[in-house]
């Protein structure tokens, strides 16, 4: 099992992160692209990755925007699973401008 | 444009869906399939159905899980094109197990 | 590494497979869909299966047909981890009709 | 229905882009991507893209290379919608690394 970093740690490593509001020791960030393809592009990639890390995403997609909430649910809080997660989201993000 | 039917004619016609409690003019639903694989495979092939409608849902996944949210906004509530991509969506799902 | 067990035995053991002409210890399979959209739900699910095993097919996608190629590189022939992965797209491939 | 222009004329104006080798009026293209997940990302963007110009390519990947062959079944050749397909593509590629 992955240790327990929580919200904190993990908000001053990855920039564009935040901690949820609703109490919980999750993590979040909205990612915008030019269209629904780029956005559904990025979800494809980072399904395979979160499927390779057996850690998946709570996450939603409007048109061109997804949102995503880390956590990790066995250590309840975040932990370094979703700086893996996230840390490989926003590199693919960033290359396909969102 | 399509012309809108509202939520409560929607509902009588497709099992499984209801009227969002938010006020708007929109239905939702929810699938839960036997894995983050098998839910995925059922996304994808909706995606390429949203995109060939033109037509988009708001949908969040948590691993096993889909939530679908339909409502047409350039004609402020449900449309026979929700009715359309409802009516796809429900086909792959059944046959995936959803 | 998965040992290696031959395309002979593994053809004995999942119908539909059959041993390449080209010489090299591996299996094909053809699997025809209804449409594009239904060819594309199966592939990204076995994407995620794929990426999972971290074994990943030789395959091409002419509209509604899938062709898969299986063989284990490092072992230099057809081994468990394509019985594996064959077993999984077999799986998803008769709920979706192809 | 889109109009033939021809693999020579698409050549000319496509980069990276050759005729086939087969005899046919058609155009291929290789992709290489620094991972699998990466040559996903492209290839489920891809595929939006073809479903909604209901022109498909016929496609083949292996790990992190993806090819490509274009043609217009009903036009005998290469035509403008080949073109479209292809410019997309080559635009995802490289904002992927592909």
């Amino acid at each position: 099992m992955s240790e327990k970093i929580g919200a904190e740690a993990f908000v001053t490593r990855l920039q564009g992160w935040s901690k949820t509001a609703d109490g919980r020791d999750a993590v979040e960030r909205s990612y915008k692209f030019g269209d629904f393809k780029t956005a559904w592009g990025f979800m494809s990639a980072a399904a395979l990755k979160a499927e390779q890390l057996d850690h998946h995403p709570e996450w939603s997609n409007v048109y061109n925007t997804v949102h995503v909430m880390l956590t990790t649910h066995d250590a309840g809080g975040v932990t370094e699973k979703d700086v893996q997660l996230a840390e490989y989201m926003d590199g693919i993000a960033v290359r396909l401008g969102g």
